[in-house]
Order: structure tokens, then sequence, then C-alpha cells
């Protein structure tokens, strides 16, 4: 086991259904709204297509760091004026409840299990972009057994940036090695791979839905692959 | 209940025992040495005196925030000096252990059942002092049950630092008061009362040993007093 001492998680999408229950919110808003739930799923699709763009503005340097909840709070402006919604027509108390969809979304089956059985042995923490708020609110949901909320906010830097890492392991006070990432996202773990950790690929081949053409299967060296995060625990307990 | 959707609380000596779990480690320490475990409690408080005064140079800007990890082994040399011993002789990674021992303090005995009650409706975190890995570590060997590990080093700044109380209210995205304090110390609920926090006093009068005369009892316009966390969880769920 290459004396790794945690496992640290991406979160959306790798363990829990970002696309399924944001679109599940948003047909709720878009019938209150006079519009189709059919639009709902490319609401959840447009919506998260504005994250990285907002966190690379970050990354660059062309602003100061800001909680993923104002990104995504940003970004639903941008998606209604998309939709065709005026947001100056609407209440901001609703929009501010409706960004709360990314608070409440649901574990993949496997995960809660995977992460309790990984939490027996090792210590367990999100290295997500989601805030720490966001986080809290998640893990009450859906019972995500967390050792510590790391990540972004904690780092005060957005992955792939290499700072999202390696501040990550100076507060878990271990070196990159004995950490290792895991990911649905084959980027992400280049990125972790880079700065030291050691990487594990979980495939989640419906994040995108039906028709996903990427991340469908590890494609590079990393030093765990497994179908789900049971299969996982099972390898490295 | 005035709207507190969140408990945090102070951890060395609310909930857990640090002059006990200190001396325990301290009197195998000295035997080790050729000295009596008789001295024990007497070392677990003159590193204690050490903690305020080291945390007091971070808080005047006299030098840069660092984990209290770092703060406890720069003061373990000074009480070994002032115990006689001569750190010069000692194996590194033998203070480096003794340094763990603020990782392994146990909890009171209602501490566990009282925060798993309180989880239960609130959001739970420490507002520590100690570092995110000190407290990983402490949780995991007592079986605190957190939301999430907020404290100093997340917000950046000791307590009583305003910075400390306030960093974690953003990160909450909660007022202040929206927040209850919890500590078995007046000094740290006053602060936090003049953050704007709710505060909680619960009575832990052998923190210190037997001869304890500081923190009897509550001393401030407290909006909770109890002589437990039980109690505490019965008088707000």
């Amino acid at each position: 086991m290459k004396d790794v001492k945690a496992f640290v998680f991406d979160v959306f999408g790798t363990l829990v259904d970002w696309r399924g229950g944001v679109a599940r919110e948003a047909a709720a808003f878009l019938q209150r709204h006079g519009r189709s739930a059919q639009e709902a799923d490319a609401f959840a699709d447009a919506w998260r297509a504005l994250y990285q763009p907002a966190m690379e503005k970050v990354r660059r340097g062309e602003r100061p760091f800001v909680k993923l909840d104002v990104l995504h709070r940003e970004n639903l402006e941008q998606v209604l004026a998309v939709f065709g919604i005026d947001a100056r027509h609407l209440h901001a108390p609703e929009l501010d409840e409706l960004n709360l969809a990314w608070h409440r979304l649901d574990p993949w089956p496997d995960t809660v299990e995977g992460l309790r059985r990984l939490k027996s042995r090792y210590i367990i923490a999100p290295l997500s972009n989601g805030n720490i708020r966001l986080m809290i609110d998640m893990a009450k949901h859906g019972g995500l057994p967390w050792d510590a909320i790391l990540g972004a906010e904690v780092a005060q830097a957005y992955k792939p940036s290499p700072d999202a890492y390696l501040r990550t392991a100076d507060v878990l006070a271990l070196s990159p090695d004995q950490i290792c990432m895991v990911a649905a996202h084959n980027s992400d773990l280049a990125a972790a791979q880079t700065c030291g950790f050691r990487t594990a690929f979980v495939a989640r081949p419906y994040e995108h839905g039906p028709a996903q053409t990427i991340d469908l299967q590890a494609e590079g060296a990393w030093d765990w692959v497994a179908a789900d995060l049971a299969e996982l625990a099972t390898q490295v307990i």
C-alpha cells in the first residue's frame, strides 16, 4: 500500500450525481416559470459548462479567490439569460435557493459504503472545488462520513492548480506520496500525480448522461483503477 | 432557539482532557529517561503554560501564522529545559512522537454522545486553536463525529482574535448570531460574544486538576449554561 495514509476525493461526478440533482431542482424551477421540465438536463449541462471558465479567472489571478457558491450564483444568472429567462424579474431568494441545488446532490449508490470502508483504515476528505459549507450540507444530505472538509476553500486555490493539492498535503502533514487522489476525471488525476500524489480512477460513465464521451476509462498510469468505490476499498484495505 | 444553525466548540479542556492525556504520555517519556512519573502532571501543566504566550506572538503579528503542532513542538523543547532534560541528547523522532500526545487526548465521558445529539439538528465543528491534522487524529482516536474541521488553521488566526470567529462565520455562510460558541472558558465566550456569536458555557471544573481555581462557573451573560454536553443538548434540541 505504499504507505498511503489518506484518500482525498473529487466530489462532483466522482461521488455525487450533479447532473441528476441539479436537473431535478431546475425542472421544478422551470415549470414554476411556465417552461418545460424537459429542458432541465440541458439547464444543468449549461450551468456546469460555466464552471471551469469561472474558476479559470481565479486560477489565472484575474480575480481573488471566491467560494464556489459565489461562482455558481453568478453563472446561474448567465444560464437564465441563455434560456431566455430575465433574472431581473425574479426574486433573489428564489435564485439563492436554486443555487443551493449543488448542496443537495445525491451520492452514487456505492459512495457512502465505500467511504465508510476506506475511513476505517485511512483519513478521508473531499479535495473538491466546492466550498466548505457546500460540502457540509452535501455530507449531511447524503450521509458522507468525512473526517474533515478539505479542498479549494481551505487551500484558497482551485484544482487543477498545484496549490490545491500541495496545500492539502501540508494541512494533512503528509508528503504527497502518502495521499491518494480519487477521481472519475483523468485530468484531475494527472494534476495530482504531477504534484506527487498517488492516484485512483473510478469510472463514472453516466456522469454526463447516456451520451457521455469523455472519461469513460483510465487514460493514465494511475496507481489504482476501479469500477466503483466498493471495488477500490477492496483493493486497498 | 434564536435561529441558531451551528454549534462550534472549544476543544482542549471543553471536550477533551488535555492534562490527563499529556501527563499519561509524559509519564512514560520521563520514566524512559530516568525521571519519576510523579512529575508528569507538572510537565503537562508547564507545557500548557507556554501555549498562550506562543500564540500571542502570532496574534500580535510578531510572526506569521504557524500551526499549533509547530508551537507545541517548540514549547516542548522549552519544557524539557525547565525539567533539566537536554533536548540535544534526545532523538528528534522521540520528541515528534511525544508532541503527538496532543493528537491522542481522550474525550470527557459526555462528549461523544452530546456531540452526536447536537449533530442530529445542527452543524457541529471544532473552533479550536488546534490545527486540522491534530483535530482529525483526535476525532479518529476518540470518535468525535464532526461535520467539518474548522478553527485557527482554516481562519489563519488564533482565538481570541476576532478573525478566528468571524472567518469561521464566513466559511459557514452564517451570520454570527446563527452560531453558538461552546466553551468551558469564560474568556473564549466573551471574545465570541463580542463578535456577535451566541454562547454556551459548559463547566469543566477538573480541567486543571483537583486544585482548579478558574472557570469554575459562568461569569458572563451567556445564552446557555450547562453542567455537561448532555445537558446542553437537552436544552437546545
